[in-house]
């Protein structure tokens, strides 16, 4: 929606083009498919603007989104645009200089990836944040949902993120710049389908 | 969702490999962010998978997605996965020989993209297909949705689809395999803010 025009003018004392250039905070949510590949859409917009992106995925799986990974990387390497970072807790994260196999702890090491978060957001290193599937450490409790909050609200610099995952907890929500909920209309599943290559992952 | 499991097992006479290689057809709606953001990250899966991609863009203006187009094109150039084939409607579609300024009327224009899906479907060109905001022409008449049912109902060997844009028609949603509904939930705009760069487009 490149012509888009807002339906009001915010009386907050910025002009058109700092508001325009506000860090935004994104959260994909619902039960839906889309929440992850639209995050990883929008990367490929980042990607074309030159800037670098960080994706942090909260999964165990380490044969999740593979398909974006390889692609997100391929395209970082290219130099026709911004770098990509891909870092996954699947199988023990980047920075973690021990052996991968010894975190065998979801909660820690879902705490370890938001203290990286955190570290690159004082340090502005992103432009763009994908923090994916990063709903399940909050609502398990294993992250304090009001850090998160208090984090990505002061975080400085012009530093956009996305958060996926179902369940955004309500105070995320208040906060976020954009929220969309992904709803399931049908899924192949409920007819006996089960997932396939190319399409799921 | 790689080991996902489904719910039901159908008596549909197929075996879980024939069912699981079953042609997909897949409906984004709503009126949230997300529908085509997530259709493009459905292409670098496919991409991944070495898959032909056609992406139809049916939208008047050749600026739309062009973030998307770059990473796609650089994708496809790569020889690392499949090709990528991007039509866009804004510009004249790239396989009609006249002056792309002739190409005025909308209406037409959508006409003469539909064909050519037409076409591809039953040369078998691509693996998977985006078709971007496609449900406009179908809103409008300009394309009858019973035929775009019939010839997607009959589409030969494992041709997967993706349909994006508002609205969908119900023939569709009954057609689709996986439908999902992108809802506003928040959204910039409506406290003033307009869209910017390397998030909207």
């Amino acid at each position: 929606m490149p012509q888009g025009q807002p339906t009001t003018v915010p009386d907050d004392g910025l002009t058109t083009r700092q508001r325009r250039n506000r860090p935004l905070l994104l959260v994909h949510t619902g039960a839906g498919k889309g929440k992850s590949t639209a995050a990883f859409g929008l990367a490929l917009r980042a990607w074309n603007q030159g800037w670098p992106v960080g994706v942090f995925q909260f999964v165990k799986s380490a044969k999740w989104r593979v398909g974006e990974e390889r692609a997100l990387k391929v395209l970082g390497d290219s130099g026709e645009g911004g770098t990509v970072a891909w870092h996954k807790m699947g199988e023990g994260w980047s920075w973690i200089q021990r052996d991968p196999d010894a975190v065998q702890d979801s909660e820690e090491a879902a705490r370890e990836g938001w203290e990286q978060v955190k570290r690159d957001l004082a340090a502005e290193t992103y432009k763009l944040y994908v923090l994916d599937e990063f709903m399940y450490p909050l609502k398990w409790g294993w992250i304090p949902v009001d850090e998160v909050v208090s984090v990505l609200r002061e975080r400085p610099g012009a530093q956009h993120v996305v958060v996926t995952g179902r369940n955004a907890p309500e105070a995320l929500v208040e906060l976020a710049d954009l929220v969309t909920d992904m709803s399931k209309v049908k899924h192949p599943m409920d007819a006996g389908q089960k997932g396939q290559r190319g399409i799921e992952w």
